[in-house]
């Protein structure tokens, strides 16, 4: 198995970036993905409002992927997310949803056993996942900090061992980078970091030849969720609402009209998080209703 | 076992109500709830755009709860939503999340048989739920189409059957009403309407004395969770974040700040709807980090 190794990052999602690592489709490849500060955050005595901001959010990469060009989809499969045995919650004044209610930085290590994360006298159970992941934007170049349709920082938590994630190509190789894992977040991450680890992660990559998806979508064991962002969460969980509604009138083959009703009945809109300069949410529905290949324009 | 008929109904909760019925606590009470439309649509001829909209979300009530007083909160079980042998489902120009993009009116009309609600060709399972459900507020009205601390047109899908909803008191007796059941819903019920229906719904209805809410509170068998509304979803959010923050400082005797990390970690974000005149969020929490003892205040 092929891996990249934790000096290998990128601060960028941009349309031109150099690969580190060579794959052929189908192959299985470790990232080593570095915490969301770096590992600038070694003690509870070091906060964030002192950490280099311009370290934050490294992603692990890029992978080339064989075969992958504009205009396919990739495909991956997380295999596995590594677990270490603490992480770290920070937050800050202006940091997260209550940022304005914030009157001094807080840093707290917490000790994972067994598969729980110790929060004084509460045990949580663990459900790791990445935090950015992405591929090499059409156009623009964006932050790691940032979500955007190429990936980026969507803070999802479906996007954990098990799942699918599919992102669409717009580079030659795809340029697939990923890090800021956490053990476990709440829907939100109402305070702008969740339980923070450095993980070994392993994925499965594929390519889908002449895919069409405009956003990211991540196939969990019973739903099909496409993850959008926004300026507001208002704006998120609109584009949401319309790419679903387009989804479920091309993958059920029924009228756009039928499928905005459909939709009021089996989607489910939902908060992956609220804190990142863009907010992130997602449409979820019972594969049964869409299925990824539904959800595939150019199949259908 | 009380019951209140379905011409007994409101289209406001207001400061002042005139029961039409009247229980002590831990009494059981059945309510002849009408759907959204008051009935008036009866066939897939019938649009939203044809309808009177001053009929729109009928509450049948208001009961009074013998003892309940400003200051106590209104404990309701649900036992029992009934659920007819069809719903109705609508969307018009300008209705729901994307009601710029619909060019017609359109209303469907769905069998319910053995457990399922009939879309075309699919089989989707009900969860029936009240959309509208609440008590006299303390000073303004409301109409029943909008939801607020008082509780009103929600549109929670976890307020079903097995759930308990906490109302603050404002007013003696409480004055509870409720109305506008579905058979099931998405999150957000983006198309404005879900499986529409009318009901038979029995609550069991209890008094906790001197307790303290500021919003609603539902509890399912696995979380609680806080009901906020707000003029937009961030709104919302915001709301909801700030009141579980709060909610579980007290409840788990941690500073804010800390809570503020918990939340972080174990609080789940939720949309409710996106439809109504004000939008709906929830934060939902499990139950063994925070149970609804910790919600009401005064007992911490």
């Amino acid at each position: 198995m092929k891996s990249i190794s934790k000096e290998n990052i990128i601060y960028e999602f941009k349309p031109d970036m150099k690969h580190v690592e060579k794959v052929k489709p189908d192959n299985i490849v470790k990232f080593h993905a570095n915490d969301a500060f770096n590992n600038q955050i070694q003690s509870e005595d070091t906060t964030l409002e002192e950490v280099d901001f311009s370290k934050l959010n490294p992603a692990t990469g890029p992978l080339y992927v064989e075969g992958a060009e504009k205009g396919d989809i990739l495909k991956i499969k997380i295999l596995d997310i590594s677990i270490p045995n603490e992480g770290v919650v920070v937050t800050a004044p202006k940091a997260g949803a209550l940022g304005d209610m914030v009157e001094e930085p807080m840093t707290k290590i917490m000790d994972i056993e067994e598969g729980f994360c110790i929060f004084n006298d509460l045990k949580i159970p663990l459900k790791p996942m990445i935090g950015v992941i992405g591929v090499a934007p059409e156009k623009k170049a964006y932050s790691t900090g940032t979500p955007w349709k190429h990936g980026g920082n969507m803070d999802t938590k479906d996007i954990c061992e098990g799942s699918i994630l599919y992102l669409p190509v717009k580079q030659k190789g795809g340029l697939l980078a990923l890090g800021d894992c956490h053990a476990l977040m709440g829907d939100g991450e109402v305070c702008v970091a969740s339980c923070e680890i450095s993980s070994e992660v392993i994925v499965k990559v594929e390519v889908i030849k002449k895919g069409e998806i405009e956003w990211p979508i991540v196939e969990t064991e019973d739903e099909t969720m496409i993850i959008t962002s926004g300026e507001t969460a208002d704006d998120a969980l609109k584009e949401a609402t319309r790419q679903v509604v387009e989804s479920l009138s091309k993958g059920r083959d029924i009228s756009w009209l039928e499928a905005y009703l459909l939709a009021s009945l089996v989607v489910d809109l939902r908060i992956s998080q609220i804190v990142d300069p863009k907010k992130t949410a997602r449409a979820a529905v019972p594969k049964d209703v869409l299925s990824t290949e539904g959800i595939n324009r150019n199949e259908n």
